[in-house]
């Protein structure tokens, strides 16, 4: 009997939160960059799958490690979570990191420095408790931001932008997955953050220029243009508060 | 001629604060473990080290990726950052993570919610700005902390033991380096928040078997009653501010 299943690969499957980009969002470029054909498994209908098929999988015992939280990915028989740990199982596989060891390691530090910059970014809406709003805990949202806005930001995206002075991507001569994430990055700190990131502009020529370059892709521009990229809102990572933008002027 | 230095290995160089545990105790304990040579270079006299040397590798530039912040390893001639990134480069190469590519991914998923945890238990003291004291953001350190041993630490710590309680060692059967750092966080959480830990010990009593099987193995032991051993204080991530511990009673 021939398994009809070989003919074709079998998708990843994604899991995370279906109605905001957050940190699903940087494994989504990848796949999509990457063109590899994906389930985004919470975003489909409950028949097929669903925000209670991701619980599930979460709950589920038997031998396999848990997810702490999403997102998490099903490749074959593997479940993995954690941002950076699945970009870094899916770039070797799909040519978005370079081979050598150096180059690996480089790339694993920016992106969990990257990760460190989003978790800062998540912490100006919400600095006290992650089970409350933001509208709970504002005030101290304006200090946290305050803050963040001054010294944080410009501190990481120097860092960033001096890497890249250096070198036409992040991890060297040729496109990784470090780039699609500085990319999301930049896109969502624009978003959320418009007049800071316009009094920072002129010191980020370099970080501006890759998200140019990541934008006109044509896997990504073509995603970007899809129903299937969620739009940013006020209930991811980065949201707009304009009293947020404007604590630090 | 003959190259005497090839005679022993070359030691690994380790730059972190030379007055805290922080996050590079984590590779300290895999160095220990490991019975690596290494220098912990930060900690060394002026003319053989210190803070100084650290900073200007910091701020070096030529062709190598520069650190965010320490920790940071050198390794011949790479220079890695990043806690995990530093822990799974040199994991493999002293047989304290499994080869199979599923227990590798498993460790770094679960090192990178440790990491997690790690950032939350600093934020308690820390919630608005690393560039101020505890002192200049007190009240909101207690609604931090207050939301934290209420719902986050026991989140994260029955995460670990539901883990454990279907295997010996966090990554299956054998020693990871991602035990040596549930370790450290077990024993700054005990230091940090003695009462909150006290009420939630009797549900995690594999966690706290493991905690007790690392500070027995030889060389931890040794480690931890050298001077080599940094002690917990209040200008590391783990603090202990009564008031902090209480806030949740």
């Amino acid at each position: 009997m021939i398994d009809n299943r070989r003919m074709k690969p079998i998708p990843y499957e994604l899991y995370y939160w279906p109605q905001i980009q957050g940190r699903g969002e940087f494994v989504r470029l990848v796949l999509e960059e990457a063109a590899a054909p994906y389930l985004d498994v919470a975003r489909l209908p409950e028949d097929q799958g669903g925000v209670k098929a991701m619980l599930k999988l979460m709950r589920a015992g038997g031998d396999g490690l848990q997810p702490f939280a999403p997102p998490f990915l099903k490749s074959g028989e593997l479940l993995i979570a954690q941002t950076a740990n699945i970009l870094a199982y899916l770039a070797p596989r799909h040519g978005l990191v370079p081979e050598d060891e150096s180059s690996r390691v480089s790339a694993l530090q920016l992106q969990l420095t990257i990760g460190d910059l989003v978790s800062e970014v998540h912490d100006t809406h919400h600095p006290i408790d992650v089970g409350q709003t933001y509208e709970q805990q504002r005030p101290e949202a304006l200090k946290r931001a305050t803050a963040f806005v001054k010294e944080r930001l410009p501190k990481f995206l120097g860092y960033f932008e001096r890497v890249l002075a250096r070198r036409e991507h992040l991890t060297g001569d040729t496109l990784s997955y470090v780039d699609l994430s500085a990319f999301q990055v930049v896109c969502g700190l624009e978003y959320a953050f418009p007049a800071a990131m316009k009094r920072l502009s002129p010191n980020l020529p370099s970080l501006l220029g890759l998200r140019d370059r990541i934008a006109a892709r044509p896997r990504i521009k073509e995603y970007l243009q899809s129903a299937r990229r969620i739009p940013f809102s006020e209930q991811g990572i980065f949201r707009h508060y304009p009293e947020l933008d404007a604590a630090a002027e």
